[in-house]
């Protein structure tokens, strides 16, 4: 709660904002911590911060097991998301060392640059930089609203720590773990303490326009209407039916905006987004036609146009993780269940570069980037023991 | 034509917004022809202008037929809009004049106040002051964006004219006729010249919230979402379908309002108006009721809240006027049909004074209060040349 203080707003809020003054007094202050367990801290061309778990005879030239999350938040956003991965990362190294426990290679817990993509897009900067090195140059010059740069940006944040080496190229990882809030109520609904995450749901989303013709809300016959509404009504309709609810899919309209926007005008135009996601592969990859094709029947007499704007596969986590997961939730006697994440994470990007996998504690009422962000201290020390565990099994 | 370049704007469009300078200067122009037609000018408290042609031997002391409409134009408006009913009035009397009838009694052409309401507030100003001058003292006060009131803008466009006498009380009518075009595209479609208007829809206008509860758009499954949009989508259906096009109600959803407005978050709020019209008031009766009813029903699992903004009640034309004008199209061998108004009129408030009824032309492709507004030459002729029939046959 500590690191809360930093760039803390009303209510119990966070805003904490990517290579921001309070980001990079956030990372000193969890590198000073870092250092009193007698880890060390590398960085990188796209500033994150790599704290290294390393004691003698720990076999220092193994490729280290990794694990980690980010410290930026939404503008108006909570104390837990990112934050939790990084601090539970710390406590399972505390927990290691009173326990006696030598690992057999290095740990090392990650903070990675602009998780977040809202005050620099893209989100997943650090991770995405991290695996293909040759989006920095691109990512560096990518300004805020303000014409601040990333490289910028870095300069500021990075003013209030100091690092102990500078890696050029990707480290190799034995495997890597991130714990996270689950930010959806599935957890708390079903009553589960532990989120062993299959999988993070690949995206496609659209902006969807309907042209139809303005014409006055009075004097003209609903037949020889072009209503943009009235068809894009149709159209979402349709769009429900033809994507029927399996209990996986997730199906959100959440921009609709029409034009010219008057109640006595008949509409001319509207332009809503979709954005459907699913944890399986073959379902997204059918997405487009069906969109495209229910739009066009369902919209008449209306032109229309889709337009492709997210397009990001489903990624599966490791099955040799999730069982280890599996296993020790078990012997721990949390209740926990299999779940497909809904919100993308860094670990999206780690999974391409070695094995990896995720470990959700519930949110309360599945409330995320939001001030009411909350998980209990319980949930949360559930969530850092199974990491924890994990840790020790793949390092004895 | 000429009244167009006063306050032209690109395209054809004219700007000649309620009380302006362009409006004063108009007022102006069209005064200097009624006289140069033998024709005194009147005013009244709210600025209405009374045309009068009375010429010797036409029983002075007699309630004068009135014909008329308005001079002010949307801001970005057409050249025939209201403009047309003030010079077909004008071209009656010429008419007249050169056939040396001489009327029974005293013709007026009558140019109301603010008709479209879009600098002041409410519409209609002139008109409905006109038949319930205890309305007057409110509407000096109103004030337009700049906090220019009714009362000083009309010292400005009172400026640019001179009148003859100012009138404290409502003048009796024998009857009312006004000229219009259609801004609807019936007569176009149907192929008919001129539109012997029955009535005036009412209408029933209602802003309608949605609320629900945000939610992230990938962590959140669709049967633990409250989501704002995907009721009012629902809502809207089961408004159309309650509903059934008639052939005469109009059902605009003109707005639509999504709060957040993100792609990526569940909607937590909807707003969106609903504007129902109907020329049957036993239909419009039954409206509210209906609304209420399928809303509260439809917007499940989101809660919702039903705002009646605009309750006007339908007008039926005077029926001995409408045979006249059957009886003149019918003789003049022009194509007409009985048509309802779904757009507001001056005449909906004269109505409730003296026996009133409409005389519509074609609108190309139904566009008003746009510069594409237009009817072609021969259409205007053709009204005028009923409206100068109906005149003669009412002053007989």
């Amino acid at each position: 709660m500590e690191l809360a203080t930093i760039g803390a707003i009303a209510d119990n809020g966070v805003r904490r904002l990517a290579l921001s003054k309070e980001d990079g007094q956030a990372r000193a202050k969890v590198i000073s911590w870092a250092r009193e367990l007698g880890m060390t801290c590398d960085t990188d061309p796209i500033g994150n911060l790599f704290l290294r778990y390393s004691p003698a005879d720990s076999g220092s030239l193994l490729p280290p097991l990794a694990t980690g999350s980010h410290l930026d938040t939404e503008p108006n956003g909570g104390r837990f998301d990112g934050t939790y991965g990084v601090l539970a990362g710390l406590e399972a190294i505390e927990a290691l060392k009173q326990s006696g426990h030598i690992p057999r290679r290095p740990i090392e817990v990650v903070i990675w640059t602009n998780e977040e993509g809202s005050r620099f897009q893209p989100a997943y900067m650090g991770s995405s930089a991290f695996i293909d090195p040759d989006r920095v140059g691109h990512f560096l010059a990518i300004a805020d609203k303000a014409g601040v740069t990333v490289g910028d940006a870095m300069k500021v944040a990075s003013a209030y720590y100091q690092v102990d080496g500078f890696r050029t190229e990707a480290t190799p990882f034995n495997a890597y773990v991130e714990a996270h809030i689950e930010q959806g109520p599935v957890l708390e609904e079903t009553g589960k303490q532990i989120g062993n995450v299959s999988s993070i749901y690949g995206i496609e989303r659209f902006d969807i326009d309907i042209i139809g013709e303005a014409a006055h809300a009075g004097t003209t016959p609903l037949s020889m209407r072009k209503d943009a509404v009235v068809a894009a009504v149709q159209v979402i309709q349709a769009l429900s039916t033809a994507f029927v609810d399996d209990g996986r899919i997730r199906f959100t309209v959440g921009k609709f905006e029409v034009s010219p926007g008057s109640a006595t005008v008949v509409p001319e135009s509207v332009r809503f987004s979709l954005d459907v996601r699913h944890p399986d592969q073959n379902f997204l990859n059918d997405v487009p036609k069906v969109i495209h094709a229910t739009v066009e029947k369902a919209s008449l007499p209306c032109a229309s146009k889709v337009r492709s704007v997210v397009s990001a596969p489903s990624v599966t986590f490791d099955r040799a993780l999730r069982d280890d997961i599996e296993r020790i939730t078990s012997s721990l006697r949390f209740s926990a269940i299999s779940i497909a994440s809904g919100a993308g994470h860094d670990a999206r990007y780690l999974a391409e570069h070695c094995p990896s996998a995720m470990i959700f504690v519930p949110s309360h009422k599945g409330i995320s980037h939001n001030p009411a962000e909350f998980t209990s201290a319980k949930d949360l020390g559930n969530g850092a023991r199974v990491l924890t565990d994990l840790i020790v099994s793949l390092t004895q």
